[in-house]
């Protein structure tokens, strides 16, 4: 598989192996569906210790090359990756089949009955980075949701990626469906994912997981629909009516609790007429756990009384910064007008939270952000398919078409129209 | 507006101004909304002999080009097209608001309730051909689904459509909306449209209606969403059990009752032990109505006992062809599993019917068959926005991504989290 030639020849057939065991999937019964997960999860606990003498080939080649240890870590299948990936297949098996539901069936004038069914979208592409836990997570979303999938991981978690598929098929096999639902791309030429996302006869909709970089060029080179997720520049509003010491509370969560995660609060606006009792406070907490802050000049004048904050002026540039970093920018504004307006222009339309008691000015926040995820009184960090009753997450859309926001099972299908008649024609 | 240079800071202009203009509409009142389509109804029927004047400039254009008789009277805003489309307007102001719905909602054990929230999907773009009355359902759609819209109609309306823009925005002004909210491209440069389909920082979501080659081109093209409506080679099944007078009702019908929609049935499929029964009653009325059929070897011998019969040896082609036109392709299976094969291989996923007493096939037909609408003893004609209770109806996809099948006011929307918390934070 060296040349072009020979890598289109070979996605094509993983393209239509996957086309054919889609239409295998739609119909399949619940119960392969979940015996599939339960049997995955039981290879995964039985498999753990072989698992990692595969993965140990990764963790030494990263280490080998370089690479730094936080990007090695990310590599390591540990018994606890694995028991919590096995536990996430237990719980998707636990949960309803979403394909097949009904729902909506009214009848028309015309005397025929409308409704709409879910079914499955098709055949998806997964393309992500470093963690191979995700070979599992994916595979899993998958079945569940009478996909077929074609994942391509990092050539850097090749052999553990490998190991967790062969346990995947395994699983399929064992309850009586097609192995190839679940393939992985064998080779790590690049040209194999140019082709993944230019092969709309064979995939529906193309996942990307990694950085910003990544899913930028996926996006603008795929030919088929792509959910994607670009950045988290998540906002904390404080209004001007407030219950400080909750407020407190949920900013220093949304901003602190983790750095890295995209749903983590980057930009911090205060309404001027609670700045004064607000800011110093919230300022006291950011100083000691070493958070840098990138204020406007009103906000660095009140902050500027906080005992070892480390405060900078901010840039034009950092409203529309997502740090992923002990960093926030922050901004006095005069108004509710002006934060909505503020966070439409410069926030990544990911999740926003409001911090108030005044019930409309919540209502106007809810409506009038533009965000997958709009809060009242809750921490941003709660932006998540887990916290949300998804029961799992192939992550998270910072689009509108489709699905927006963490997306689940639901985010695998599609509704397709039911008419029921007894022989109704048109007239 | 003669080079490219113009064009693109044109259409900018255009784009820059829906964006704006999508803002606003969104958190528009829906007493605003209704007022401005009950103020067009109004001024649609109040000038309607003005419109007529403007009309026939590109009426009598399109005649001094030599187009076909046909293409002429697309183009006609009749007094009676006129009507329909002022009442079309008064139907959706009388429906309900989709923007701001919130569903779903539901206590997590975190103590936070998470719901989702109906919201536009911003500043959509349409593209059409030919008939004029689409820039008026095009701009009510919009108006009611809370979006803005950039109209690029067909150079042979251009005068219709800027008469109908005017009286758009006219009624959006009275109703206190932005006129920018719905906007029409002022010149014909086919530039225009590479432009439109082609800056996803002012539109979201691009609507092609038109031949396949436009549709296709656009898609082709685009970097932005595209809500797709290719073929319609709709198949209509006739079971082993089936009532055989109800059947040939509703296979006339799904034929016959017109020619040119994408919902009409241009293949016939009949179970074996049906053949002998059905197939000479349908191609008696067939042979009646002038439709030619183009036959399977079993099916020839069958119908060939058919006085005037018009049979043609069906090729390979014939199974995936759109006819639009009285000719229909006819094919005996031996069992249902052949019906769907054949059906999920040739057909466009776009309507399908089964017509059988028998339950559990009924069952499996409406499951299996992966098409965008599939039904029960009815007309396939019935694949239809109206049909289906939508108020309206401002395409057809044939994707599964978003939106499937007839596309109303909710195929203009999407679904955005709401978090409603008491200062709840993550642990």
């Amino acid at each position: 598989m060296n040349d072009r030639l020979d890598i289109t020849q070979y996605m094509n057939g993983v393209g239509q192996a996957a086309r054919t065991a889609a239409t295998a999937m739609a119909k399949a019964d619940t119960k392969a569906k979940n015996n599939t997960l339960l049997a995955l999860a039981r290879l995964l606990r039985e498999q753990t210790e072989a698992l990692q003498v595969d993965n140990a080939k990764d963790i030494s080649a990263a280490e080998g090359a370089g690479l730094a240890a936080p990007m090695v870590d990310r590599l390591r299948l540990t018994p606890k990756v694995l028991a919590t990936v096995a536990e996430g297949c237990e719980q998707l098996a636990a949960m309803p089949d979403p394909i097949g539901e009904i729902t909506g069936v009214k009848r028309r004038p015309t005397g025929i009955s409308v409704g709409q069914m879910r079914v499955p979208l098709g055949v998806f592409g997964m393309i992500y980075e470093s963690r191979p836990n995700v070979t599992i997570e994916a595979a899993s979303l998958a079945i569940k949701s009478g996909n077929a999938c074609i994942l391509r991981g990092g050539s850097e978690a090749i052999h553990s990626n490998l190991a967790l598929w062969k346990l995947v098929q395994q699983a399929l096999t064992e309850a009586g469906l097609p192995a190839t639902a679940v393939q992985l791309v064998e080779t790590t030429d690049r040209a194999a994912v140019g082709r993944l996302i230019a092969m709309p006869e064979y995939v529906d909709v193309i996942i990307p997981r990694g950085g910003k970089g990544l899913i930028e060029r996926i996006s603008a080179e795929a030919k088929v629909p792509v959910i994607k997720h670009l950045d988290g520049n998540c906002h904390t509003y404080v209004d001007a009516e407030v219950d400080i010491e909750q407020a407190l509370v949920v900013t220093d969560n949304a901003k602190t609790q983790k750095y890295s995660p995209c749903n983590a609060t980057e930009s911090l606006l205060v309404h001027a007429a609670s700045a004064a009792a607000f800011l110093p406070r919230i300022g006291a907490i950011f100083a000691t756990k070493g958070v840098e802050m990138r204020c406007d000049s009103t906000a660095k004048v009140i902050l500027s009384q906080v005992a070892g904050a480390q405060l900078v002026d901010a840039s034009e540039e950092d409203w529309s910064t997502e740090y992923l970093a002990p960093i926030i920018s922050i901004k006095v504004v005069k108004d509710l007008d002006e934060a909505i307006a503020h966070i439409n222009k410069y926030g990544s339309h990911h999740t926003e939270a409001i911090l108030t008691t005044n019930h409309p000015n919540a209502m106007r926040f809810i409506r009038e952000v533009d965000s997958s995820s709009v809060m009242i009184n809750a921490s941003t960090r709660f932006a998540d398919g887990f916290e949300y009753g998804l029961g799992a997450e192939i992550g998270i859309s910072t689009d509108k078409f489709h699905a927006r926001g963490p997306v689940g099972l639901e985010g695998l299908t599609s509704m397709k129209w039911v008419v029921l008649g007894d022989g109704q024609v048109r007239g």
